[in-house]
């Protein structure tokens, strides 16, 4: 089986490619490296240097003796994204130059994923819509035009939904209306730009399975946390790339990192923000199922991609509660909320779906939060204050 | 009161800014001349010549008194966008070059309108994502950083609804679910590429209306006709541009055209597919009343935008019906299907919001249909068949 993973030196994307790339599959991974390249203007730092995708391609073959192939490009060019469909593929790693061939699935995280980077200002948010749509549409055709039977996994986010006063359902509602019935995609309503952008994915990708017969699972994502998987342990410098500050640092990570140098952790407003999380291993686990177990030709099957669901608030009282317990003298503090959110709000989502294709959970134990705390610490002097809070603005 | 027309050299575009020029407002224009310049690549012609926009704009001053301002520019382009706002737009046309500031009502029709063009390869799909969506986009950011009273009209698309199994409302549906309500976006899925990106669009909008308290009336189309007027019937000249092939020709602007030179009308399968329509002249009321009946800040209105319904079949009677007694040797023809759409479907859309607040139609009559003969006719000489039908498929 080969699988082609787009966005493939990200916080998921590498981990993921390692993680296939262990159980025997081949596999190809792509990116521009924006997220490096973003850090030197935004004057934000990663907690640890990692060496680029051909570096890592490396070092995992030394390690495992299993290829990872790389192709350096930016994949909102369609004809980048149709070279790794129609054997025009230029790698810039690989043990073996010939080309795999068309993907058996293809896995797309190639998206500018930061909410705050979306809204920096009309450039980046510019940047963003261009990008993200530009990205899924050529894909969508390359797939079309290419590839007709490749499973599309895309990364969505629970973030589509918003925060409605019913219950959130697997991606599909069915409505009835003045005694007659029909089934929709749920409704969706992001809370930021960025999360506008997987809607329009959504979207798109609808749009392609009705017409083409496509094959593609939706993933509504929740927040992830976490370093270590278990492919990353094989050597230290296959660890995934790690932001702790405000615009690419995820909540759980940032607070970790916030609490081992003694920054109160950065509540925004109430802190009844509510939304569903998982590990990172996890995302894992659910990338697989769902290759495993591909959408149907002319079928969107979404699933939603959490393990548990806490607030704002509860978040910051456990990695209150576990970062005292190891010594660090960890604050709590409400501040003003950058954002434009309910800070209280109804929130029941479904997720049984991919617990019911064998995704069997990590939680967020006090445990997990020790051991990344443990991982963080070996970074401590490398953590940058200044980058933690600016509070840009929705 | 100042109204900026973006799209001002379209089909819509230009007669919207004549309109309101002849009852004494200020009007700005904008545009890249797309459909224009995508003529040639497509070996398609437009009915007759029409002068340029600074041409238009001369001829109607010439005939008025009045100053219709021309920018020529590509909206996609954020630093143009912004300069309608901040006061460094540079006008290719103008009696008086001063700025004449912030507009008080934007109407947004800058995209690139064609479904069969959205799906012509992938090459035209990339286009028509990126363009639409930038341009949405920057105006989104330019109102909310430059203009934040200004009032958005964005013209949608009924196509955005698709042809649901249930009742189509104007644009919102309460959904209950489990026991409990919440108000939503009327569920959309379209039927093209093209359509597609209103449905973007329509996120994209209602997001900046709940993060920005920004004011945007979203006016849900259908399929226009018509040729004249009352403005163009001034000067021959400020006719609107009238393309009938298959990639910009509306219905039934196409069938006519099609009638007067023995091109049997070409009936895609069944002919069942029932959609909203409405003349040109009430594209220009319509906009007018919404320009009338502002949105509140914080309020996404939706109207739906269609006078009255009809089947492919119907069309295509009707226009055998006056062609036929007008002298004309008219046929009517089923062939396949190019695209992927019902051909029998439940169709039911509310379209009240309209005429409450003052619109009163005008009706697809055998006298209109007449009238549109007439000016068509005139033009026989330029018809090119081959560009009449080609089956771009979807």
């Amino acid at each position: 089986m080969h699988i082609l993973i787009l966005g493939g030196d990200g916080y998921l994307g590498w981990p993921t490619a390692m993680y296939f790339s262990s159980r025997g599959y081949k596999v190809t991974v792509v990116d521009n490296y924006f997220r490096r390249h973003v850090c030197e203007p935004l004057n934000i730092s990663m907690l640890y240097p990692v060496p680029n995708l051909v570096q890592r391609a490396e070092i995992w073959h030394d390690n495992t003796g299993h290829e990872i192939k790389v192709v350096v490009g930016d994949l909102a060019d369609p004809e980048l994204m149709r070279s790794l469909f129609n054997g025009r593929a230029s790698y810039q790693w690989a043990k073996d130059r010939e080309f795999t061939g068309v993907p058996d699935t293809v896995i797309h995280y190639a998206e500018q994923p930061s909410a705050p980077y979306s809204l920096l200002d009309y450039k980046a948010a510019n940047f963003t819509v261009i990008n993200n749509l530009s990205v899924t549409n050529n894909l969508l055709f390359a797939v079309r035009d290419l590839a007709r039977d490749t499973h599309i996994v895309k990364l969505g986010t629970m973030g589509e939904y918003g925060t409605p006063n019913i219950d959130i359902e697997e991606g599909w509602l069915e409505i009835e209306h003045k005694g007659r019935k029909d089934r929709f995609l749920y409704p969706r309503q992001a809370g930021s730009l960025y999360h506008t952008t997987k809607v329009m994915d959504t979207d798109l990708m609808w749009f392609g399975v009705r017409m083409w017969d496509l094959r593609v699972t939706d993933l509504m994502q929740g927040p992830v946390y976490g370093i270590e998987t278990e492919e990353s342990k094989i050597d230290g410098r296959l660890k995934t790339i790690f932001n702790y500050d405000e615009v690419f640092g995820t909540i759980v990570n940032r607070f970790i990192t916030q609490a081992v140098i003694g920054y109160p952790l950065t509540v925004y407003g109430k802190g009844g923000q509510t939304r569903g999380y998982l590990n990172i291993k996890d995302t894992l686990q659910c990338v697989h199922a769902a290759e495993q177990h591909p959408a149907r030709p002319g079928e969107l099957k979404i699933f939603n991609q959490i393990m548990e669901i806490f607030s704002v608030t509860k978040l910051a009282e456990m990695t209150h509660a576990v970062g005292n317990k190891l010594g660090f003298n960890v604050e709590i503090k409400q501040i003003d909320n950058p954002r434009k959110e309910q800070e209280e709000h109804y929130y029941n989502p479904s997720y049984q779906g991919l617990i019911d294709i064998g995704v069997k959970p990590h939680y967020l134990t006090p445990e997990v939060l020790a051991g990344m705390f443990k991982v963080v610490v070996q970074y401590k002097d490398n953590i940058r204050k200044d980058t933690i809070f600016r509070g840009v603005k929705w």
